[in-house]
């Protein structure tokens, strides 16, 4: 019974401490990510809308992004900042990172529609495939194993990346709350791309950026929102997550 | 697409506010749980020691259980603080609160043969089912959906809820560590079983039990450990979890 146990525990307590493991880099010397365009895929939801916001307000270039032109233009008018609207195909292909927030259902479609405008881009996926039903939320397994990785089955010209799964749409959208008090997971297969994401979270006020694995652990970092459902509900509250430690 | 994204954060953001779905009592009024015995299964592994050990230094009257009795008394006479050590049959038999920390690999086996002895019992898995490879690690999904719901299959008489899933080893068994700087998630089917290791938990200084929706939604609550590994090696941590907002 002990060995398992202490395998389990040595792995998530001293790997750290492996010198042939330790990255070389400081893993928060990260890059200037203030001159990138970003792109929101599905930013006229509640999700994206308060994401394009908060980055907008912190001075990055945004471009929301929906099926429908002018629905795009109309909410981009509605947040200011500089902030553009355009039909997906266009929003990606004048974006450098490209965020995907669009409801579960539309994902594999939408990013199978715009293989070619994402070639080469940053895909940030922070789509969490849920189902409801009377005792409130629950994981969806997609068959990729998460949307993350079917991001990445679907796009394999584009970096993708998976990140910002845990934020409160209610609390990106509120203009009078300055800082969104919690970290961001971000998850990928390149140190470079994962930076990148994570210098882009961090320019948000009281957001971090922590890198949390590849995306064959991404499941359960989607999935965790279920669990966040039921932590708001319980508390009545807009949870979200810190790591500590770190 | 914007549809279902709203109806998504619609039910993370707001159902907090719903009045019929509001807990008439206040979430933070947990029973007192002092007087309860404490087993912990496993208890000779490093996660079963660590937490026999912080809950003993909090007051709490705990046995280690495990396998061989003797390993379990050596055990127990290493830690001190009145615990005691047993055989898993006399120590779930004796407890009113049985901790699982056994490996996964053992899980079913053991939980099947203590059917009888964990009747009537508040048992608590905190039994991460995860595979190590190259890579790092990565998250086993138990045919029952997870450890916990594997534990609830196994155990129809018990009271199975799940917690304790996202702490450090090391951090639990250095005595110089005053506090825990982490939340810990409990899961599980019944407000009075979920109050209870709520309450346990926030024996432990510097720890707070949350509650985090219900048993279903254990397995992303398990295989985090997943990311937690990933985060230890990148920024040599002991990561923890707080929950923010509430």
């Amino acid at each position: 019974m002990t060995s398992t146990d202490s395998a389990q525990n040595t792995a998530a307590d001293t790997t750290g401490n492996a010198p042939a493991k330790a990255p070389a880099k400081d893993p928060w010397e990260l890059p200037d990510v203030s001159g990138l365009v970003v792109g929101v895929l599905g930013g006229t939801g509640d999700q994206g809308r308060g994401l394009a916001y908060r980055l907008a307000r912190a001075g990055q270039k945004v471009i929301i992004g929906s099926r429908a032109e002018e629905r795009a233009r109309t909410a981009a008018d509605e947040l200011g900042l500089g902030v553009e609207g355009a039909e997906n195909a266009q929003c990606a292909r004048r974006s450098d990172i490209v965020i995907v927030a669009v409801p579960w259902e539309g994902h594999g479609k939408t990013l199978e529609s715009l293989r070619e405008e994402l070639t080469g881009k940053l895909v940030v996926d922070c789509v969490n495939p849920l189902g409801f039903d009377k005792k409130g939320a629950y994981a969806l397994k997609p068959e990729e194993g998460s949307a993350a990785e079917q991001a990445a089955a679907l796009l394999p010209d584009s970096r993708v990346t998976a990140a910002f799964h845990h934020l409160s749409a209610v609390l990106l959208q509120d203009a009078s709350v300055e800082e969104i008090d919690t970290d961001v997971m971000v998850l990928g297969e390149s140190r470079a791309d994962t930076d990148v994401v994570q210098a882009l979270a961090a320019r948000i006020p009281g957001m971090r950026g922590v890198f949390a694995g590849r995306l064959r652990n991404a499941h359960q970092v989607e999935s965790l929102v279920a669990n966040l459902i039921s932590v708001n509900r319980r508390y009545k509250a807009h949870a979200g997550l810190r790591i500590t430690d770190v």
